[in-house]
């Protein structure tokens, strides 16, 4: 017989189980975009402890879309690899032009990363910051999302971390708290440059970086920083990024 | 050297090339709720040209968000073949209670059933029906759900189908469709009954079922138009409903 | 040195200890207005495992706001008393009209009601209820209301109840759930007569009863569903109204 | 007998041949008003592959409501052999003043610049532009405005164009996204100044120019970076312009 | 020299001069789309005394967007001579099947009618009707639709005008009016069937007809006071509906 | 025997005949707030050709609701003439402090503005001005203020003025309108500063002036562009200050 | 020196003074159009302790836009002498058609049922009623209408009146509520019929009359419990109306 | 017998008496949150004559949601005194942590101000300042917070205060004002910093302080003004930040 406070507790239980848990991380990634999720998978393999936090309800960021609504995307040749590693279909549409399943690559992108081991906290928004001496970032300052949107005012909590990754697009969220509140950062988020897919692309592999001790940046987050061009749905780009960053993290753990 | 025009031609062609080979269609499934998207998959693995049209942007329905924002489901011990038919990790949590990762089990119902060779069209709205001589569905009407958001007047299009699933979740749209403008239909959307997780999943098996010629209900849709209860964050009996749901489908075509 | 992380830990834990020994309790309260608070303080001090569920971020219903903003509330002599009992001061203002500061009011009636060992969890909606054999109540559904306000679709828990009250205003929200969901139930939500402050006082004595096997409606719930006159900023029903609904759920526990 | 499938199919597959033959064109006009419509026809009758992008359901711009939502326009003389070119009636009114229904202007402004060979697509928002090598606009980037309308987060696609005309009124939308984006880009959209009809009619023969290499500007959005004055329901300036935009397209290609 | 104050003096003197000369009407059109344009353009052409008045800032009503916002329109042989009557271009796209610019289309439509001689007053709205002896319709009530969409309370004018056609679409606004406050009329605004583009377009020709003393019904407004059947995006029966509204119209001259 | 058409004609011939006699006026004023009602009435006393626009349904400004919504006004000694002049009721409360009822004070300065001669136009907004020659404002830029709250994109109408007094409250439109688009004219509109009824009230002496040619600045405006103090609900210096515009606009006149 | 503390004593003394004074009134009128301000004007003048209780923030109802924006009213032949009994200036326009500013006719209305010794409170709106006894309405609760618009949950207050007038047009507010609310209730509001000046003007004499013990309604309130005409902006009928509801009420008293 | 009349004129009487003799006080807080609750209890103990003006209709700021909606707040070791004084249970979870219940300990912090003597104006939103000779503050300008929400334009009324408290949290409502209005305020109100517990809750000693005479800051209104850190759910800093305002406060007086 199924038993609705059974279904309750497990549910209560198994996440505050799991969130206890993560009050204390080494990697702590903003927004579950394409790149953020290459970057937990990556992690997690490593044996990294490390959650994604998103604020929306599904993860994904703009991908679901494709383009202008019609749900495909674009990878080129060097990042078919990483669909691969991820399991997802594609095939070649001109050549050097790879064509995948938004919806498909999403669900991938999703699945194995929480497979590998990261856990993806939806619905929670980072809106603040934990930084400490030495000027370097140490955790992050967590709300429900739903508080912000339903207009209540309600404190946040808190949990640290050794490294942050910032993929929450072209807003930058994390860099926007730090530019904001720490007159010292030296970087600025100006948003990204007029679309110009090919020199977008190369330039993620440089902007892909740690912009502020223990803050790296990550997908369209870091050409905003940068100032580097936008690319519209072509992901090669964005996964690359993902990999780069968790490769960064990897060096500072 | 990548090119812009390129990938927009790859994207548009593609996408363009998909749906007019899908406007006339064996299953035309509305909504991609975890029942449906089971169905879908099953459906195509059998060789049914299947489309699920989904109005928002991502899919999975109600299960990102777990039970109360907390994202873990729960599943029965009958339905956990399906979870392992996806791929989809679960532990036992109490005896009979098998939690899953909400984000991870959508992620894996994507992407399978893509895989699986469905098509899923998200952010299309199924607006109306085709009816025909001897009074059975024959096909769905459509439209960009972002026209209706963005409170444009615009005419839909069609695409003809053998048969339609509808997994709309408790609105059971294209139920009310019928409901409202076939003063035959011999249904009616009442809605779900007070939750009740052993009553309600089980009921699914019986609920799911063609109520109108050509017209499959699953998932919620379908306790909502047989007024049985609803469950909370259980979900076995919807991926059964979803299987189940398939059957019916094929014994149809 | 203070510790954020700890500070976290201290929060989650204590809130899930409480809720997850609450998943199963004895009186389950939706709406912290005045009557439920005396309600909750009644039972808690008989030794009941009592829950008050409130939508809002504050608790205090409508008592806040005095009469058209002007921060003061009436009560009538025999309700004294329950002022008394709560450490509320009052002073006499024309011959049996006894005038009490309204935020003060609803302080005390808030912490007196938790030190009584009832637990008050806001931010929090019914939305459903368990009905189980013999059209029994036996349970709520709950979800944040935050996922309402936020306009997601989040799939709700539930806790499990031997009674019910239902203290949430003349919307009388759980009693409408079970009205337009339970065909045999013999009442209906028709809402407040036109104010009558020495007839809707008294009524509320005879208002406030069990409903529907498991449901006792308290304050203004009471007098919407029985169709008996509202009374504007007099109190003292309300207040004798939440000890009535106390000592019938006692007699039935 | 009618069928929908193939009304479904007639419709996209024109389009979408439409839109695959216009990934690349000559003269890519942003906003279908007045100034943009005479452009579009101009362009259109010399050979030039033309696409005029409007992110409304409607073309024509502010025309429709005449002055103060009486639908009449007035046009100077020198500007009626434009109206005579497109089939407009009109009459004097007063010495010099030359009155034509804003309905029927509006409808010959763009039907004849369909029917001279100009695509004109609708619903289409220009969203950022492509600069390529030498600082020269060579591209739109386009997305479907009830995309943005709907509070939706999609990428968008890129067509490539020679020359570019800014007929976006006095946002000057695609002078905007330069001026925020290009840091050396040597002008600004300040706004038009107060209404003077003489010299804010006589000032768009000098106005409508190309402002940045690929860039031209029309209508008021010609004003509108150049300051200079606002003209209300005068609309000879506004048709004259257009055909100046258009011969100063023509030179460029 | 250009002078304001003229400019001014033209605009509202012509708009004036018409809209008093237009109190007294014959026939009067409430809603601009395509069936009305239609009737209209034949009534004027015939010497009737001709408005039509229209809600919005354009006309053309839903025949804009194409379908699904592809800009094209499809047409079935018997109704291009109307196309062919309002200059319209087109071409055959499959058998049967001729494909027409939704723009060109509109702008034509409007166009042609004003030309014709009919007046069209856009931005106003019909908001109720003059019914007098013998239970016959023998004007319409006016206001501003900004009015409406402003929230403010104001007071709307009436002319008088000897027969009126409801185009207003499936809400058949007028229709509706009458039904709501005309205890005898003998007929409802129960909506159109689901779609059925054979089926539909036929019935137009039934169902355009005079539903009350005076009062003509026309296009989707016609089909949905007598539940046939919608279309989608074929617009032939629309513009033969508008011939039959006129025809029946100027029979009752 | 009533006749709508002949009210119709009755209307809308007075209004047009009245507007189109107002289109070149001596004294145009923007707002209908107390200072400007006095102003007016002055002004139309003096034979000077007066017109009062006013974006709202009604006039009256920020007096109607008195002080903290209850509807009474103070008036201090020297002011109380004016109340005499307009036949509004006072009586003393405390030394000097005279206290009107604000509504039957709204509508005498409304009735008797009227009755001197001065033509109201209310629902209008200035939206722009004409300056000419020798930087002078020489006219106002008028639209329905219902285009505005409806989204709605209209042009507006121009008429001519010798002056203009600006007393549109703090906000100081037309004054706005100036600074942002002349670039040399040497005011700004920096707002009041904190309320001091005492300096407030003897600071408009100074601050009614001519601050640009041809336009006066009175009542809050005025304060709100010298950066004086706010009053609070005394209204005898908004009387003065629009009895010293109206002696300003006779001096220039 | 003027000193703000003294006003606010002064405003609030004066307002309280009043407000207390008319917790007892003999009649109470709900909205403050044209016709409930002339029986104001007409019952204080008779020596009746009257207040008017008006939810906006101005008072006048729907005669500030006269028709369509256009600031002029229309007042028949019978009607004339009330216009003069307040003052109000008007001219013939077309035999039997006499023609006011609506502004002035406000102004007018207002200022002079106030010096009549009527209260007007406006940014009050009546919420319920007080029924006593014999079915007999006695009282009206009242709210600040700026809780309701503000989204708060406050208590109302109620004032005890002998006698209620309902002005508060098509909506009939205080009717409705008793509707709602008295099941024995023997009329509801089913709203005004199409416009007919005629009928509806004559109709007024008749449907202005006490429908409920102690309850008369006016002006369009009256036609809409009635189901007569509207009649537009035509005033004469609104303003008898008052006088005979003043009539009514004084029978009563 | 219950008489509503009478209820009314309790409420009424009892809240005006309490104004009027609140027109002049020694102490005036704006914000009601536990900072400034506390100050107001010390001070009124003191016989300090003080009010607290909050605008919503609750008090208690943001501590009813705790930390992500779980209601416990943590307090450290040196602030259990004033809980012990306030009289709110709590109790040690880990070493130094001390737990409460938040919805407990804000009724707690409400009653025992108003129990002590200040009076607490819910519904009241400060929205100006009075400033005086020597750059003092010396009152507050007033408003009920739903005209404001309502987007109501009504003046606002004032009283005289000795010294002000801003209690407001991170916007400090009252510094913005002055920061706006006064060139020579040599403060600004920049936000408080990332969260830093341990520092933030240290920094309060020092930011809590006179910053404007007249003017002192408290709680997060303090930190927010001296850009020192923010602190999340541990309260026991704003506990003792209004503590030591409340001494500042009464050094002044």
């Amino acid at each position: 017989m199924l038993d609705e406070e059974k279904i309750t507790k497990a549910i209560v239980e198994e996440f505050m189980e799991s969130f206890l848990d993560h009050t204390q991380i080494e990697a702590g990634l903003a927004g579950a975009g394409p790149a953020n999720l290459v970057a937990a998978k990556k992690l997690a393999e490593e044996g990294v402890k490390t959650v994604v936090f998103e604020r929306k309800l599904n993860v994904g960021g703009g991908m679901w879309g494709g383009g202008m609504m019609f749900p495909r995307i674009v990878v080129q040749k060097e990042a078919t690899r990483i669909l691969d590693d991820f399991g997802v279909n594609y095939h070649e549409h001109g050549e050097g032009y790879y064509v995948a399943n938004s919806i498909e690559s999403v669900g991938r992108l999703a699945s194995e990363t929480v497979k590998a081991g990261a856990e993806i906290y939806n619905l929670i928004k980072v809106e603040d910051v934990l930084i400490r001496e030495k000027d370097r970032i140490s955790g992050l300052v967590l709300n429900w999302s739903a508080v912000d949107r339903a207009g209540l005012h309600v404190d946040p909590l808190a949990v640290k971390t050794d490294v942050v990754i910032d993929g929450t697009g072209h807003d930058a969220e994390v860099c926007e708290i730090i530019e904001e509140k720490i007159p010292g950062a030296d970087f600025s988020v100006k948003g990204e440059k007029p679309m110009w897919a090919e020199v977008g692309e190369k330039a993620l592999m440089d902007t892909t970086k740690e912009i502020y001790p223990g803050l790296i940046v990550s997908g369209m987050a870091a050409n905003a920083v940068s100032e580097a061009p936008r690319m519209g749905p072509i992901f090669g780009g964005m996964l690359l990024s993902g990999e780069k960053a968790a490769e960064i993290a990897l060096s500072k753990l």
